[in-house]
């Protein structure tokens, strides 16, 4: 019961983030609540396609989807006559990535795949859902610019969880700790306004548009 | 053998659009054959991944494939010599999406998940494949920006078929009341140029290109 | 063995290629190595998850994953301190699209698919991986726009892969003359700088965005 409250409230928490991510982009309504809905499945689903689980998660339970088209609706009223609660919404979203990945963590675990197969899956269960909501805006996602260690942190939870789970712990334990050192690392992230150097590649003699590897 | 007549006529419809949509987007030969694959199998072959139903559609039957690229290469001839009758072809692509939707509702009914699954496998079905062919072009999808009751339509038609399919008549009525409903939202559509209102963040004290959430 | 050898050195090699292209995008580190993943793993992940083969190659051999990761930070160093051997890498990266082709070819046949099918996915464990790389950086995919004969070639060796199965040779046969016929246009396309002509629909009264069978 807790554990679905928790990922109901972080599927909630990602449709709100992609319905305000929409609205920066002069979508319809209808397109509002499709990236918020993608935003909030996304991850997930694509974790359980990669893992083999069906029926996928929003198939089986089909609360997600009505959680997460609620929350869209919800957030296009509210902004109608509000303005969003920037400062909460961050450490909510902080949360929901701890959430996303550390569920991500277990369900891999779970599956029995290799521990760096359990991070990468953690990783996409936390952050697929946002870059799918870049591409549908036809951005380059978030993520892979400057991330404010955002994917940094899911990695560095999510490793934590898999060290922990060596040890002879109770397993609320690991899952916990991974979850900490999420929301830990991301609200730091923000508060000091931590970023990955920035890797540029300008001045080795290529030019315009072309590509290595394809022309 | 009807059912698969009119398979293949979406397919081919589907494939028609997706070849003039990269047409105006200069891609070579083969570019212009791909899109036109991804946008005319797009939608099934996810509805199918996420349904765990293998082989996937085009896999079990390739006939769809071969379809979708001799429409693709028979646009790219047809173009070079006469005009696209495009009245003929938003109509033609009207009853695409209505047989699309309605096949994906069919399929995912059958496969005994929600109603509100089968709705979303529905409009999958019918629209992501254009999805995927905007993505592909490095473009907003088109049905999220102002889809000209797109989208909405296939909502409308599949969620006609799921409320029929609670009472008890021949199977064939909800299939053809759900595509009644899809082909004729849309086509009141086009004729009036109906759009669903365009949802709108600008004046709330975000600025640039920061998003919620991600920093 | 060898075939483990060849596999990886296709990862290293895509992933070099995707960590180069992601450098031109200004992506901080991690964004470098997300790209780098995807454009080696991309396509083969597809394929996987396409014809039900479960576990997808890189959770049956984490290896892949530590290749492509690697590969990734070697190439953050090396551009740091020297100058990327461009002519080496456009040989060594038709190697890798011979490689990729083929061996995608090799498993969908055994999958007992029909031979347009084992084409398809053999292109797409080609190609799929650049495509996935260039949608992440918001660009139209560069084979779609004028590939240079890159899946084009694989198309080729594919096709010649089909065929020569219909002989009774040695099974090493078709795999090698596909190799070099994917290798040998590859490698024509470069040095004559051989394009499909591209197609362009700009002068059939249609203007600005708007697009057919979609509004």
């Amino acid at each position: 019961m807790v554990q679905f409250a928790l990922d109901y409230a972080g599927v909630a928490v990602c449709a709100i983030s992609g319905a305000l991510a929409a609205g920066r982009r002069s979508l319809d309504l209808l397109g509002v609540v499709v990236i918020a809905i993608a935003t909030s499945i996304g991850g997930g689903t694509l974790r359980d396609l990669l893992l083999d689980r069906h029926p996928v998660f929003w198939i089986a339970h089909t609360g997600y989807l009505i959680v997460a088209i609620a929350a869209a609706l919800f957030t296009l009223l509210y902004v109608r006559y509000f303005k969003p609660p920037e400062r909460l919404l961050l450490v909510a979203d902080a949360f929901g990535l701890a959430l996303f990945t550390i569920s991500g963590a277990r369900i891999a675990y779970e599956a029995g795949v290799d521990g760096v197969v359990v991070v990468m899956m953690a990783v996409i269960t936390g952050v697929f859902g946002g870059v799918l909501r870049d591409v549908l805006c036809a951005e380059i996602p978030m993520i892979l610019r400057k991330g404010h260690i955002y994917a940094t942190a899911a990695i560095a939870g999510a490793t934590g969880f898999v060290l922990l789970k060596n040890f002879d712990l109770d397993p609320t334990v690991p899952a916990l700790a991974g979850m900490a050192i999420v929301v830990g690392l991301r609200l730091a992230a923000i508060v000091w306004n931590l970023e990955l150097p920035v890797f540029s590649l300008q001045d080795h003699g290529r030019h315009g548009d072309d590509k290595k590897g394809d022309d």
